[in-house]
């Protein structure tokens, strides 16, 4: 996602250092501390302006959330929410999806959502891609073992890839929906970008897909 | 595929041995033998009407093909087209694709196509589709080491079960087409009944899944 940069950004995020993690290699292994319970944690990379994630919290006090996001304007718009709302379940963490296994340890991480990943379409920018093998390395790392990936995206051709991807590396596809708005799947949370393109008839895609036991 | 019957089909079908195999179980592993050579043998499980074999047949002399259809009517019309044109290198069964072990040997075939195969959408049904697991279990049977399976289908609901089926029978999604008519895929036959849908704007899926090493 490409934004404008939001004047005041960073001031505005390092004033929130109970929310946003300003030193996330300190809880590598030790997220339930900082959460200060057992629950489950459920990340999502990438996560725009967060309504995705703010929502699952909402809905979920029984899991808690990590926003992934590595650009600091779009992050902040996720801090609005969680301040809105005053939701208590969520961190945010301003760091690259490659990096991963720097602030989580093994099978810290119960659930990964990628929702609208960045297509990358040329195929010299492959590696780029969430779904490509090395992120997906660094995913099962930080996975529990035999944990998911649900992955949601609009994009064709990403999605193609994705399948073949996951089951190159060995991941089992679940479950597949081809055209998730018509589908009978219960409790779909529309990203902002969801509810803008499917509205114009753009087809959603998702998949879940397991990781084989380590 | 339904039809109606066709006069005379039982005839004409028992006048041509040379293409129409009346006792197939002879040919337990020696389908080479038949075809008087050691060109490796490429199946269609439901050929309907037969475009799409008799057209790779033709394409690909360097190829043996047989097509196996359950329906007498249906396979007589792929009589037609074999007798039309003299393909060589084709043969015709009339058996059910959850018989073939008995009529080819471990290992004995090296791909299998299936073309808009039945969907079977209610659950009671999932067992007669022949992306089920069942019918996995003898195509990989009959199967060569890591052999592979070619399918498409404009059904959208089987598609997506065939993905997770072949998946989690523990085959290799290799690639996946979307909408295989907008794609850069090459040298795709259009069945009788694919021409027939993708000219009213049906999408067509396509998925090259590979068995795991036996």
């Amino acid at each position: 996602m490409r934004v404008r940069n939001r004047k005041g950004a960073p001031e505005y995020m390092a004033a929130h250092p109970e929310i946003v993690v300003t030193e996330p290699e300190v809880y590598k292994g030790k997220w339930h501390e900082r959460f200060g319970n057992h629950q489950p944690i459920h990340i999502e990379v990438g996560s725009g302006k967060g309504r995705f994630i703010t929502e699952m919290a909402k809905q979920h006090p029984e899991i808690n959330y990590i926003s992934i996001e590595i650009q600091l304007s779009v992050l902040s718009h996720v801090l609005d929410k969680v301040l809105a709302e005053e939701i208590p379940n969520i961190q945010l963490l301003q760091v690259d999806g490659s990096s991963l296994t720097n602030y989580f340890s093994d099978n810290e991480i119960d659930l990964i959502y990628l929702n609208f990943s960045d297509p990358w379409p040329k195929k010299r920018h492959e590696k780029r891609r969430l779904t490509s093998s090395d992120f997906l390395e660094v995913f099962q790392t930080i996975s529990k073992n035999q944990g998911e990936i649900y992955f949601k995206t609009d994009n064709q051709g990403l999605f193609e890839y994705s399948l073949a991807s996951f089951s190159q590396f060995g991941m089992t596809i679940n479950q597949v929906w081809l055209d998730l708005h018509t589908s009978d799947f219960e409790g779909n949370i529309m990203t902002e970008y969801e509810e803008k393109f499917s509205t114009k008839g753009q087809r959603i895609y998702r998949v879940e897909a397991q990781f084989s036991a380590k």
